[in-house]
């Protein structure tokens, strides 16, 4: 007999988490709804062909893939001494999803003709990847995920930044959300006369955040790059204003500086922030506009809780180029974590049931009856299904932080009333069919 | 460039089924809290010692096995003779979810020292099988479960079936609920002389609803039943009522009979069904009590949309045995196509958004903070992001069936007051911004 124990990197989620999570999801879905964002779900397995090339090296690598189903050792023959990474395509046509972005480029290049453009969804998925475990990070997470495509307009960033806000402040969790645009970046490494090291530098950028600039000088010089280029980045990442910057890169009526200024005026609820930050870059290589990274700016809490961009080409890995959108991702393991850490997760998830214990056969089916009226009224009741000692049943009642317990013994049965017990204040009460279905039926909702 | 396609055997779920399939899983929710059932998510991937082995051959040839990661290769080296099936082993530590039971039980027997029992669990996520596609048969698909265990009463199978009830009056679907025992059929197996080929008896039985008796005889004959072993069973498998049954089996005051006979008193509403049926058998081994099985009583869907039953032992697999539970799997995919073909899903679910068109980019703001404020007040709305002829976004409005359409023009914007059109009456009128928020909130909630 082996012990059982969960695949490395993968977790339960037992009625606590899941309650929890699904409130947390159920903030997310609801606001999505409110602008307009519909539901898509695409299958855990995608064809190989959808899904390699399309996240580098390192996602190649992190891939889950299915063993072929079959005769797959047939295929093998005659290949035996080829390395791992190249044997993977004869062993396996399918992978597990590694992340939403890719499934839904596929789902809207396959379904280009029945959407209507510019198309609004949201996907709540787990995606899988063969990551080192480790603190806070999983094999199997979800990813929550929004974008609007068929659409170049500004409109969808300011009201999605609009949406972040109104999601973070439902969750009481007080963001800060940094912005920067492609455009910008673009123009600074033209300026510095490294163009066509473009994503290599926004690689670069991207460290600001961990790594000091001696540290990025030393390593860009080692890669290469010239102490002139590194010079112009570092003065032009250290202007304090967009017009110190403008006049340093000497352009004028930049689109990037428009884009970015409309966008700052968003209002901002309180304890939220909104703000322009150059130094931001995102490593993805499919932006190319606006992008944005939110933070929660509470306690040790100040790693990113999600991010997102404008892309103009998304589905044209697929062959159907020219469709532009804007896209952003929540992080909920990340916001499940703020929410745990900071008690922001309401009490009330915890619903506890009505629990009816009894004393006997005939006392237990006068349980079923009254739970049965009382589910009519959408209270949820657990009646204690065996007969086992009182003292038994109140403890498993405890355990479930029974809120009320209705006790029915030889005397309550004879009298056709039930003894309803408040636990928190320890009240007790003898009180008819009736009296208990009006008194408990305005506590509950489920 | 190849074309996008899915894996085989799979599916996206678009706005509109996913939109139902949410409402399916909702009620179902609802249904499964009220019966005090809690949440539970396990991982997709289980270690293969967890799986392998519980499902018979016929299971481990249908699992997805998740090929290694690192130097897979290595392991084959001098066992390129090894027959596939030997292989997999090799290859794959992990496999894909092939149901939702054998992850309970696992999940069980890890906690068992925290959870109180008896143990309520609902857990409704997909599985994975590698059968052959067919029409309404799929390789990922959702199973919905709820099982109770650590408790032998009766009580159990009783509130199941009345939730099963409730569940299907709420989705309007008539249904058939067949009881059976398999303490009955074990007592008959025992009668007729073939108790050591029980669980092969009880494949036999379970065919009988899709095949005549004499090609089952034809076949046990085939494989070494006797002649009067299969007449007994025919004979047994004939009577009308469990009074006749018991005379011919001879048999007093049997545990079974008493159970199935409580089961039978519980009220079913009007439409549904609730009877026995001793041909019922299901086939999976670890039954060792009550089983039932629900079919859809409407149209041409004869077949079962539902089935569980009582168990003693489930546990033991991971060491932790003398667990006695009772389950039942709502079969989501079924359920979802008889609903479907019967027009059973509320027109409501697609809740179309107030649609904000417009002339212009002040217009167009206009729109969004009228929208902002219909948020507010949990109407959902789609500002038309770009800049196009108004013709163009009626269009994008209707495909997306929306009942209320916003224009605002040069003259609206002037007078700050915005033009709501009825789309489903052509009705049409100039309103303020209060009036507007009035007249709409009244109408919807998310």
């Amino acid at each position: 007999m082996i012990k059982p124990s969960l695949a490395k990197g993968t977790r339960d989620f037992g009625p606590t988490e899941s309650a929890r999570r699904n409130y947390l999801f159920s903030v997310l879905k609801k606001h999505f709804s409110l602008y307009g964002f519909q539901p898509l779900e695409t299958p855990a397995m995608e064809n190989l062909s959808t899904l390699t090339g399309k996240y580098g090296d390192e996602g190649d690598q992190l891939m889950f893939h299915i063993l072929n189903s079959g005769n797959f050792m047939e295929a093998l023959k005659g290949k035996e001494e080829l390395p791992s990474s190249q044997a993977v395509p004869l062993l396996a046509e399918k992978a597990l999803r590694y992340d939403l972005t890719v499934p839904f480029a596929r789902y809207v290049s396959m379904n280009r003709s029945q959407l209507s453009f510019p198309f609004r969804r949201y996907q709540i998925q787990p995606v899988w990847r063969a990551d080192r475990p480790q603190k806070g990070r999983y094999r199997e997470f979800y990813q929550c995920d929004i974008d609007v495509i068929g659409s170049t307009s500004m409109v969808n960033e300011e009201e999605i930044i609009r949406m972040i806000h109104r999601v973070f402040s439902e969750l009481r969790i007080p963001v800060v959300i940094r912005i920067n645009n492609r455009k910008l970046l673009e123009a600074l490494a033209q300026w510095a006369g490294c163009s066509e090291r473009f994503i290599e530098l926004t690689v670069w950028i991207d460290k600001l955040d961990k790594v000091s600039w001696e540290t990025i000088r030393t390593e860009m010089h080692n890669k290469q790059f010239t102490t002139a280029q590194t010079e112009k980045l570092e003065k032009a990442l250290h202007t304090a204003s967009f017009e110190e910057l403008t006049n340093l890169l000497d352009i004028q009526n930049a689109e990037w500086l428009q884009e970015m200024q409309d966008l700052l005026r968003i209002p901002v609820s309180e304890g939220h922030t909104l703000k322009a930050d150059i130094t931001l870059a995102r490593g993805l290589t499919y932006y190319t506009g606006t992008i944005i990274e939110v933070a929660c700016a509470m306690g040790n809490f100040t790693s990113s809780i999600g991010g997102g961009g404008r892309y103009d080409n998304l589905t044209a890995m697929f062959g159907f180029p020219g469709m532009s959108g804007f896209g952003f991702s929540f992080g909920a393991d990340r916001i499940y974590d703020v929410m745990t850490e900071n008690h922001l997760f309401p009490d009330s998830l915890e619903t506890p049931c009505v629990f009816f214990l009894h004393t006997g056969k005939n006392e237990q089916a006068a349980c079923v009856q009254m739970a049965e009226t009382l589910r009519e009224k959408q209270v949820p009741c657990v009646v204690y299904p065996d007969q086992s000692k009182l003292r038994k049943q109140f403890d498993y009642a405890n355990h479930h932080h029974a809120h009320w317990v209705v006790v029915v013994g030889e005397e309550e049965l004879k009298q056709q009333s039930f003894a309803l017990k408040n636990m928190q204040s320890g009240e007790q009460e003898l009180l008819s069919a009736e009296a208990l279905t009006k008194k408990i039926a305005t506590h509950y909702h489920v």
